[in-house]
């Protein structure tokens, strides 16, 4: 492994975590065209674990592979939905000056038209991420779950 | 805009966050000559939003002129309550070595005398900030909501 | 005090914030020999104020020395429960190349076998770091608390 200048590294750690607490504000405030920047065009999303710590067995429903279709896919899923997602905790490795990796506690919740709390979720992404003509994007994600109450 | 070196920035994102993460714990302990400390002299406090996703009609009532008056109104409104309030996922932008501006994920939580939730709040502060003195202070802070819950 | 490298203040500032986040995150997956490396030999964990805004009057029950008494101590406390806890906010300040202290804004759900919510928690933790064998480490941790809801 390359040795990574250790500024360079700290620039790297907080642009990760500005484009993660992007990903997280643009899908909340329904800003699709903006998440859709956060993500590489070959990035491959796994939210099998949306719903359940078990991963839910429909997997072509929950795991999407390249930007667009993931931005398609998180718009249709909470387009209708009042949502909140909160991020924590990141830990993010620096692998090289346009690699990275990181582990990230969220928490999220997530409201039906009618304002019935529909689900609560509290778990982890499992990321990795790659700078491409001078931003970082999100690579890969997969989210695991600690808790998930459904219909609270 | 001046070229801001690279170190200085990291260091100025850090001390915003620690004046962020003041204002939080600070409040929530209910010190409040330190809480004065986090704002500027000349701030603006834009509440308007702390009970709704929309603004208050009573706007003279939520938006505060000067530190003295923003600490007086946060003294308040929340001496008597108990109060939880967190900060997620800061996005701050520095403008030159003595200005930044930032966006920061938020949830509160408002307890009455008797124990009772009395509010459940989401949503992000929309702020800036100046260096003045040798300490970072907020300049102007705003209160957008993605999710209130009152009564719960 | 020693005047310290700014480069050498932030990588220790981050490298205590993931430190803190492996805490939360071993704990919550109930990994006891991860957990047991992010405290010293010789760390101090009082967790007096685990369920209660007043320190346990059984203070024996709730302060543990020495890290394989803590991770002990942890692992029986949290085992047969689901345990979620986040870190917000961290307020970090390195006072010398090896030595640091920070205290942490935190919220912490526990889940009993039945699925019932056991605990609902927010505070802080205090805390004191070293850097020993080129690896940051808790030394000195305690929990203080805003608010605690039990039996929800």
């Amino acid at each position: 492994m390359t040795e990574i200048d250790p500024v360079a590294r700290l620039i790297a750690i907080e642009e990760i975590k500005q484009l993660k607490a992007r990903y997280f504000r643009l899908m909340d405030t329904k800003d699709y065209a903006g998440l859709r920047t956060v993500f590489a065009d070959d990035a491959v999303f796994d939210a099998a674990c949306s719903l359940s710590i078990e991963p839910a067995e429909d997997t072509e429903n929950w795991i999407h592979q390249g930007g667009d279709n993931i931005a398609a896919f998180v718009e249709a899923a909470v387009d209708p939905l009042r949502t909140v997602h909160h991020g924590h905790c990141h830990e993010i490795e620096v692998l090289s000056a346009t690699e990275a990796r990181g582990v990230i506690a969220m928490e999220d919740k997530i409201w039906d038209a009618q304002g019935k709390l529909f689900l609560h979720g509290m778990g982890h992404y499992h990321e990795t991420y790659r700078k491409d003509g001078g931003a970082w994007r999100i690579v890969t994600s997969r989210i695991t779950r600690l808790h998930v109450i459904l219909g609270e």
